[in-house]
C-alpha cells in the first residue's frame, strides 16, 4: 500500500492534527471525541450546521467547516461512520442557542449514529433538525444504503446552508434551504479505478485496464454497470443525460454544476469535463448559472469523477455568492 | 490508458475551452497561438506577468491567471515547453506600457523559448525582463536541465510577484521581488508511482509496489535514489532536513510553507505531511508564518509530494495576504 501515512490506525488523527496547524484562524480540532469546530464557536444567536461521515472524502466535510459554510464536521474513520458522541459533543459545541441542522448523507450507519446523537441533544435541550441529503441517481437500495445515496450535492447544500445561517435566517428557514437543495439536486459518478482504504490494505474492487464503472459510489459501492472506457465526450454525456432526466431539468433552468474529481483524476481532465458538460446544457437550453470544478467530495486516490446539477432558484444564486472562509472552498473575502 | 479525454491531440485545447467556459470572469483563453490572459488584459500602466510550461501542472500556470498573480500562462503540450509565438502572443496581449516580467521554470526548452520571444517582444518595443525559478534541491544537471530544476517555489514567485504587480510596481521592482523570491525558496519532491502523458499512452517510469522515489522531477525525472517506502514521518524529516540545509533555514526565520501533491495524493495525507513538517520546523525555531497545503504543481496523476520553503521577510509576508483571484487560488476578494 502506497500511502503517505504512517500507522493506518493513527491516519485520521494525524490528518486533522495537521488540518489544525495549518487553519488554525479558521477551525480547531477535538480529539476526544472527534470533531472540527469552527475557530470561533459557538456563534451566540447562529442557526449551528453540523454534517459528518467517514474520513476519506476531503474537502468533505471537514475543509467546508468555517464562516458561511459548516460549524462543524464529524469526521469518522475512513469510509466509517461518525459515532454518534462525535455528533453529539460537535453539536453542543456549535449550539449558540438557536438550534442546529444535521445534513446527513443517506449512509445506513450515518443515519442512525445522527438520529442517535440528535436525540442525546434534545435531551439536554438543544433543538436538532437533521435533512437527508439522497442525490445519487446512478441506484437505488445500494451497498450501506437504503434508497439512493448522498453525494454531491451535499457539498452544494453545506455552502448554500451555511450562507442562509450566517444571514441569520433561523432553524427552519435553513432546513427548509436544505430540503429545497437535496430536491433539486442531482449526482452521478464514475470510476476509472479503485481506491485503498488504509486499514484494509488492498484497492476495495478491481477494474479491469480496459474498463470503468459507471453510477460508482463514493466508498467504491457497486455502480449500474461496468463498461468499455468511453471518450470522455461520451461518457459526459450519458452520465448529463441520466442526471438531467431524473429531476427533469428543462430548457430554461439555471444550474449549479460540479464536477468533481474523485482524487487522483487531473485538473485538466476535470475541466475537460466540464467543458463537454457545459456544452450538452446548453444544448439543452439549461443554463449554467455558477460552478465548481475540482476536487470537492473524494473516494481517496480514486481516479473518475462525477457530475452534480442543482436546479437553482435566485435565492439559491445569491446564497451560492455569499463569502465563504473555510479550507476547502473560499471566495469573497 | 485510462483518461477522461478524448483524443490525446486535444487533450490540451479541450482542457483550455473547458477552463475558459467554468472562469469567463477572470480569464480568456485564445488558441492561435495558444495563451490564457486575464479578462481584463491589457491592465494599462500596470507591470504585467507572464508564465508557462508544459501542460500537466494544474493548476499551475493557467490557474493562476487572474488579478492578484499571473497576467497571462503559455501551456505547452503536456510536459511540453511552450512555443515563442505563443509566448510572444501572451507577452504583447498583457503589455499595458510598463513591461513584462517573464517567470521562467528552469527548464532547458523552457529558457530557450521565453528568451526568442523576449526577443521578439523586445523588438517590438516591449520592455521584457526574465527571472528563472531554480529551486529543487533535490538533483543538479537533470533530464531537460542543466543546473536546479523549477518547481514549487514559482508558485509562490507568482503569487508574490502578482502582488507586487498588482499594487503597482515597477518591473524592476516585480523583477526584483520575483530573484528574492527564487533565491530564498527551496524544494524537493517525491513520487509513489508514476503517471501516464496522454500522447505516450504508458507510465513515464516503473516504481515497484515497495518503493518510491525521492527527489523525482515534476516530468518524472530521476531523482536522488528509489528506497523502500518510508512512513509519512521519516520520508517528511528527511526532506525537511534536505530542504532546510540547503539554503540553509536557521533559527528565528519566518517560512511560507507549501505542502504539495502531485495529483493522484488524497488531501488526507497532504495534511499529514504538513503536520509533521511543522512539528520539524518548530522544533528547528523555525516558524510558518504563511502555508498552502493542496495540488498546486502537479504532475498529472502522479501519488506523491513536494515540500517548499520560502524564507519571507515583512514584505513577502505581506505580498502574500493580498487579494488574488484565479481559477486556482484565490482569497482576500
Amino acid at each position: 500500500m502506497k500511502k503517505l501515512i504512517n500507522d493506518p490506525r493513527d491516519a485520521r488523527r494525524e490528518f486533522l492534527a495537521g488540518l489544525a496547524l495549518a487553519h488554525a484562524d479558521i477551525l480547531r480540532v477535538c480529539l476526544e471525541p472527534v470533531y472540527v469546530v469552527r475557530a470561533d464557536a459557538p456563534v451566540q444567536g447562529k442557526t449551528g450546521i453540523v454534517s459528518g461521515g467517514g474520513s476519506g472524502h476531503e474537502p468533505m466535510h471537514a475543509g467546508f467547516v468555517g464562516r458561511g459554510m459548516l460549524d462543524a464536521a464529524c469526521p469518522g474513520e475512513v469510509f466509517t461512520s461518525p459515532t454518534p458522541d462525535q455528533i453529539e459533543a460537535a453539536t453542543l459545541a456549535v449550539n449558540g442557542g438557536a438550534g442546529v441542522l444535521h445534513i446527513v448523507k443517506n449512509y445506513t450507519g450515518d443515519i442512525m449514529n445522527f438520529e442517535m446523537a440528535a436525540e442525546l441533544c434534545q435531551a439536554r435541550g438543544v433543538e436538532v433538525r437533521a435533512v437527508v441529503i439522497n442525490d445519487d441517481v446512478a441506484v437505488e437500495d445500494s451497498l450501506f444504503t437504503a434508497g439512493r445515496r448522498g453525494v454531491g450535492t451535499t457539498v452544494l447544500a453545506e455552502k448554500l446552508c451555511g450562507a442562509a445561517a450566517q444571514r441569520g435566517c433561523d432553524l427552519a428557514r435553513v432546513e427548509e434551504v436544505c430540503r429545497k437543495v437535496n430536491q433539486n439536486g442531482r449526482s452521478m459518478g464514475m470510476a476509472l479505478t479503485s481506491c485503498t482504504v488504509p486499514a484494509a490494505g488492498k484497492p476495495t474492487f478491481d477494474l479491469d485496464p480496459d474498463e470503468m464503472e459507471m453510477g460508482i459510489g463514493i466508498h467504491g459501492e457497486p455502480g449500474r454497470e461496468r463498461i468499455p472506457l468511453l471518450p470522455a465526450r461520451e461518457l459526459t454525456a450519458r452520465m448529463a443525460a441520466t442526471v438531467v432526466a431524473d429531476l427533469p431539468f428543462r430548457s430554461g433552468d439555471n444550474v449549479i454544476a460540479m464536477v468533481n474529481g474523485l482524487g487522483g483524476t487531473p485538473l485538466m481532465e476535470l475541466y475537460l469535463v466540464y467543458g463537454e458538460l457545459e456544452r450538452i446544457l446548453r444544448g439543452l437550453g439549461i443554463r449554467v448559472a455558477r460552478r465548481l470544478v475540482g476536487n470537492y467530495i473524494t473516494s481517496l486516490e480514486m481516479a473518475g469523477c462525477s457530475i452534480t446539477l442543482l436546479k437553482a432558484d435566485d435565492e439559491m444564486l445569491s446564497l451560492w455568492d455569499d463569502p465563504v472562509v473555510t479550507a476547502g472552498l473560499r471566495w469573497g473575502m
